[in-house]
């Protein structure tokens, strides 16, 4: 019998207060549904954070950082080594995600939650589970005694941040090799065909994606993951930045932070965290649309619609951070708009 | 023989900045491509600027306010008078369009070019061209020289918000009955059935939509439009709001400033604006795809692909101040970024 994460308690929805912003969203000073998407995310809004008048500032981005063994079977564009190179890229400022959290003036944290090399550098949080996953075409990715404390890290950190006060999750990702990862994971928990899912991750030429596509058949083959179960996939064929992504979505949820969910590897990640409390996609928003063929396939699990479609596929958090900008818009209009009773202004005919 | 507006001297495009940004933009810490559309956008704002590092802060939102005659055909679901109370609203900084410009940090303008009644209130600027167009159902809307002194208002008003700082236009418009005046222009210059062009609006019923539909069929009848003809077009069947974002847009062209388009009367406007310079166009962005269902028309014949399609139907420029944050981040991304010899960071294998 395998181990289990401990259930967390998650709230539902508070329909009463969704229902509050519904009605009070009619009064501002707009043609009713006019703000079409806009008016339904500030009512999800309300519903998640139980206040009509939901705040998404500051948002909090949390990059967990991790390496695959599965690299080794030579299926990504990137060696291994830039994982540890990207992070102290984040340290330094550098990267797409620093940019972008710094434009949505977010709290951002860089977590090594498992990178194969030790990494110096002031501002990275340590949290290193293990030094990267283990091969899983020739053995499991890790124990479930550590993807379960990866999941832990990524809820304790959820929580920090949260207790920082960010109002808004993102989380990001780095790990060369995690398309392999999530791709085998999403295929397990899907059933669809791995053709179907793998595409050209970040710049493999057709042989290479052949070649990845037979990789995770192999390891499915090898490890036969128990699909109804997060923690037997996450240790045969997971990802530790996944399992983190994962425990800090649950923690979004248990505290009614809404939850803003980049491309395909942290649709994954929110997939697994559906698996383990299926009420914590009731807080997730999907940020966009990657170009990462299996995302699709992710977001369908989770019942969810992006906000923008970019043709985007870096990961990082990248995607969530430039959506984030209209999440908070929804918020704004709800807090900031005039009624047509206070500004004074003739309704409808 | 009409008159027409003078011509405006518009630059190329700087294809050589493009190139250079391109260039650069393969060089940052990223899998080439793998910013999507942010990485089209930074290149067509190097090309528009002529700046390889194009900056879209701060951005310049413009609000022209007029009144429609046509509104007299009952077919609007407010009355005219909102026009004028939603001015006064804007000055009080309750609407939508004070919401997000304040969000994305613009400078804000509001110019009655010609709302039908006078309107008191401190930070208006008043340029009114006339007390509202005439029913065009009965006569011309406007002589040719108020379209050209409406279009020359416009110009002045961008060129002065250029002058301010502004690096990026967007332009926006209030006007009740406005979409069946850019429903009728739209039609004659597209040739399109005006069945196709026109919706339910702000929210109108089935039977107001086929009696708007009937009016704007008349008044094409009526005034007979010479459909290459912009001043024509204007003076038969336009709008002063309409007419003073078209001159707006000629500045910004003029000046290599970036121009957010917003829905489908400043989409309308911004086919007018390609209509008096063909160049025009190489500025402009479209911001967001409208539900109105001729906004598609609109958009195809200036040739553009929306940023985002979030069901807005509002107009007053909120959908495209909503988008800029996208145009912040393309620009933030050439901008800020390290290289992968400036990171030290091992490229592609």
């Amino acid at each position: 019998m395998t181990k289990t994460f401990p259930s967390i308690s998650i709230p539902a929805l508070d329909d009463e207060k969704g229902k509050m912003a519904a009605d009070y969203i009619d009064t501002l000073t707009k043609p009713p549904g006019s703000l079409g998407r806009l008016e339904e995310l500030a009512i999800e809004l309300a519903s998640m954070t139980a206040d009509p008048f939901p705040q998404v500032t500051r948002p909090g981005v949390i990059v967990f950082a991790a390496d695959h063994g599965v690299t080794a079977e030579g299926v990504s564009a990137f060696p291994q080594e830039v994982t540890g190179q990207m992070v102290r890229n984040f340290l330094n400022g550098g990267a797409a995600i620093n940019v972008f959290s710094k434009q949505i003036n977010a709290h951002l944290r860089i977590v090594d939650i498992g990178v194969a090399s030790d990494i110096d550098g002031e501002g990275l949080t340590r949290a290193k589970v293990r030094y990267g996953t283990a091969n899983f075409c020739k053995e499991n990715a890790m124990s479930e005694e550590e993807a379960i404390k990866a999941i832990e890290i990524g809820y304790k950190q959820g929580k920090e941040m949260i207790q920082k006060g960010a109002k808004c999750l993102i989380l990001g990702e780095m790990g060369i090799g995690n398309t392999t990862t999530s791709s085998a994971i999403l295929a397990a928990i899907s059933g669809k065909s791995v053709a179907d899912l793998v595409g050209q991750g970040t710049g493999i030429s057709v042989d290479t994606m052949i070649h990845k596509q037979q990789v995770i058949e192999k390891a499915l083959h090898e490890r036969k993951p128990d699909v109804s179960d997060p923690i037997d996939i996450l240790s045969k064929i997971g990802g530790l930045e996944i399992a983190g992504i994962a425990g800090a979505m649950l923690a979004g949820a248990n505290s009614r932070i809404p939850i803003l969910v980049d491309g395909f590897i942290c649709t994954t990640a929110a997939v697994v965290a559906k698996m383990i409390s299926s009420r914590a996609a009731d807080y997730m928003i999907v940020g966009h649309r990657s170009m990462e063929p299996g995302h699709e396939a992710a977001i369908q699990l989770l019942g969810k619609k992006p906000l923008i479609d970019l043709g985007l596929r870096l990961g990082e958090g990248s995607g969530a951070a430039v959506a984030f900008p209209i999440l908070h818009s929804a918020s704004l209009m709800v807090r900031e708009m005039a009624t047509f009773s206070s500004a004074g202004i003739s309704n409808k005919e």
